[in-house]
């Protein structure tokens, strides 16, 4: 293969290495958008790209965009990328690992004079995990033309708009709607990304096409008992609320399970909680996922029967409320096929995964087909110091992602 | 029956409601020791006691003891009352409703010029509940002679510690031995009291004599399993430990109903908790009472064993630690056969019922035989304003510790 030294793992995990040292804080790695590291990331993405025969900018939201003209210059383009922020106390992976891959397979191409029908554009999007203004995918909002304008008028932690923050970057918040990009100017766009889960790790395979970016549902669930004397109130006349949620608690683990699915109670909260005190108040979340709209919904009202039922059956008081409703989105059979066929010609198993966090994709997809790779990370962890790729799986990934940017199928 | 007037229902509530107005604060009923309000209680009583032929002295520790001599001046005394301290935003007859029965079953006596065998006195203690300064049951420890002298550095919310109190109060803490009584001075003792639970009007019942003051376990649980992203961990991977606490809390539940005792999980917190987060370390605390210390063991042993086996089962970890622990106190046979007989007398139903709640006649039983009877309360609610007994009820409960106090059978 031409591009063998581009795809060397060591090469890419350096280059990781040397994103990660361009943090907000002096111990971990945060890195946010609008600020000093930002600007350096970009810098040193820029060089990266332009090293690799890229012609670059920097858009209106603060993307950095390279773009590798096809053998027809202004042909549309495949788009390729992920994003370069972080979350707090980050792990050097999430995101910059698609950047960097896509950097080096444009690099390959150019190393060997090679040209595709099509354009390549490589993205490193500004903020896809909203930690510094708590709205997300600000980055590829802003590509696809949904951003919000109200997101203008978010604070930062001390005070700082993210308009204001914008200009004291070096960007107009008046002429933001210039990083929309036009339907037919992008055949799609590809990423490639940590799995953030334990699937691959536990079937030993390095990657997986991702089938859909899981719609997701949240609920909010307070459960009204009857609080007594822990002492003086036999088992037969209580209306337990905490013992009623812990059946519900169940019954959305096991409605889960049985749809194939995953739901999760994650807080659970007890109201003038004491020792001694039977509890007449609970209240509780429900998180629950999907690839497929309608699977979610089944899903949904399974547990909601389940919980109605046992706190009927409980004399205790239900009422549920949904606080965040999130359709899923279907990646491109096309682009699916073409990863599957590209595991293919590496050799690697043909594996499709949905992805359970939300990704870049999901805004994109507003513009132009999206496909996602999975690759393998140890342990499923992620948003944390501990997330960690092997180089093997790094330079096969950005391999397989070079074979899908030459053959999208688009 | 001579002693009907002082009898009369609507005469002790409005004796309680007069006791209700002398509150710390100024909304709702909160009655703590070595106040002011506690020196116009005890004054108040002191007057009551007086009129009902009582020779009245307050002793160490602001108890208030009434004495009605018995047909040999200084023969040992059936002791007969209950609390005058309340907790915070109390109800008005948890305490005083033993206190003032017990007054009015002397002035029976009193006005018929009747004397007993034994002498009767009459006794207010000064806390209970220990709303002010944590510890309980100081005025009854004081006359069992356990109380424990390190209470007398316990500091209320005002940096006020007991023995200061004690001081303001007019007390001398140097003294507080005097409080102390001698084994042969006391044939027992016997309280009236609010059942502070449901079971009594569920029956159908006025009132019950007590069989023991149940002892208790109360356990802090933690069960550690392993935190993740609620959307990219599929079930079958996770370690959730808010799932395993909930296969806990109703396995308490079960366990406690198949052995015909209490036991709650009162308190349970999922630490870093996020609704999007699967729970990685979550504590609860167990609380379990059993009128025999065989049974609450054997309950207990049960609630660890379950608890275990759910755990080992989702391979989670639980570490159980034993925050507290309390011996049953049996009533006295004698005092229990007395009120059977009393109930007869007066036909009633003689009902038994263990008490779920503690009660002075915890320490009392260190130094004498107690007794308890218990009266029905409007839908076992005890510790809020809404606490509530009928008049014909307290007419009834008090013709019964009259008749109890005559012949106690000790």
């Amino acid at each position: 293969m031409k591009t063998a030294s581009a795809m060397d793992g060591l090469d890419l995990c350096a280059r990781l290495d040397e994103l990660a040292k361009l943090s907000c804080q002096s111990d971990g790695l945060t890195r946010m958008v609008m600020t000093k590291e930002h600007r350096r990331a970009n810098d040193l993405v820029a060089n990266w790209m332009r090293e690799a025969g890229m012609s670059v900018r920097e858009d209106a939201i603060g993307n950095i965009i390279g773009r590798y003209e096809g053998s027809t210059p202004g042909a549309p383009a495949l788009m390729v990328g992920s994003h370069l922020d972080s979350v707090r106390n980050a792990g050097r992976y999430d995101g910059p690992l698609g950047v960097i891959a896509a950097i080096a397979s444009v690099a390959g191409l150019h190393a060997a004079g090679e040209r595709l029908a099509h354009a390549l554009e490589v993205i490193g999007f500004c903020d896809e995990e909203g930690t510094r203004f708590g709205a997300t995918m600000l980055g590829s909002r802003a590509v696809a033309g949904s951003f919000d304008e109200a997101a203008l008028a978010l604070r930062d932690d001390e005070g700082i708009s993210l308009a204001e923050a914008m200009t004291r970057f070096g960007l107009d918040p008046a002429r933001l709607g210039g990083a929309k990009r036009q339907k037919g100017e992008l055949l799609g766009y590809l990423e490639l990304h940590i799995e953030q889960g334990p699937v691959l790790e536990a079937l030993g395979l390095p990657v997986a096409a991702v089938t859909a970016i899981n719609g997701a549902t949240r609920l909010a669930v307070t459960i009204t008992g009857m609080a007594g004397h822990a002492g003086t109130v036999p088992m037969a006349g209580r209306r337990d609320a905490l013992a009623a949620a812990a059946e519900c608690v169940l019954a959305v683990e096991a409605a889960a399970r049985q749809a194939g699915l995953v739901a999760t109670v994650g807080r659970l909260d007890v109201k003038d909680a004491a020792i001694n005190v039977i509890a007449g108040h609970v209240q509780f979340t429900i998180d629950l996922r999907a690839p497929r709209d309608d699977l979610r919904l089944a899903l949904l009202a399974d547990i909601e029967a389940r919980m109605r039922g046992l706190c009927a059956a409980r004399d205790v008081g239900i009422t549920i409320t949904r606080l965040h409703e999130l359709a899923a989105t279907p990646c491109a059979p096309q682009l699916i096929g073409s990863i599957d066929a590209a595991c293919a010609k590496l050799g690697l198993e043909a594996h499709h995964l949905a992805s359970g966090a939300g990704h870049d994709g999901m805004a994109m997809a507003k513009l132009c087909p999206i496909g996602m790779i999975f690759l393998r990370c140890k342990g499923g962890i992620s948003h944390h110091p501990d997330e960690s790729i092997t180089p093997e799986d790094t330079a096969l990934g950005a391999r397989l992602l070079l074979e899908v940017m030459r053959k999208p199928g688009l």
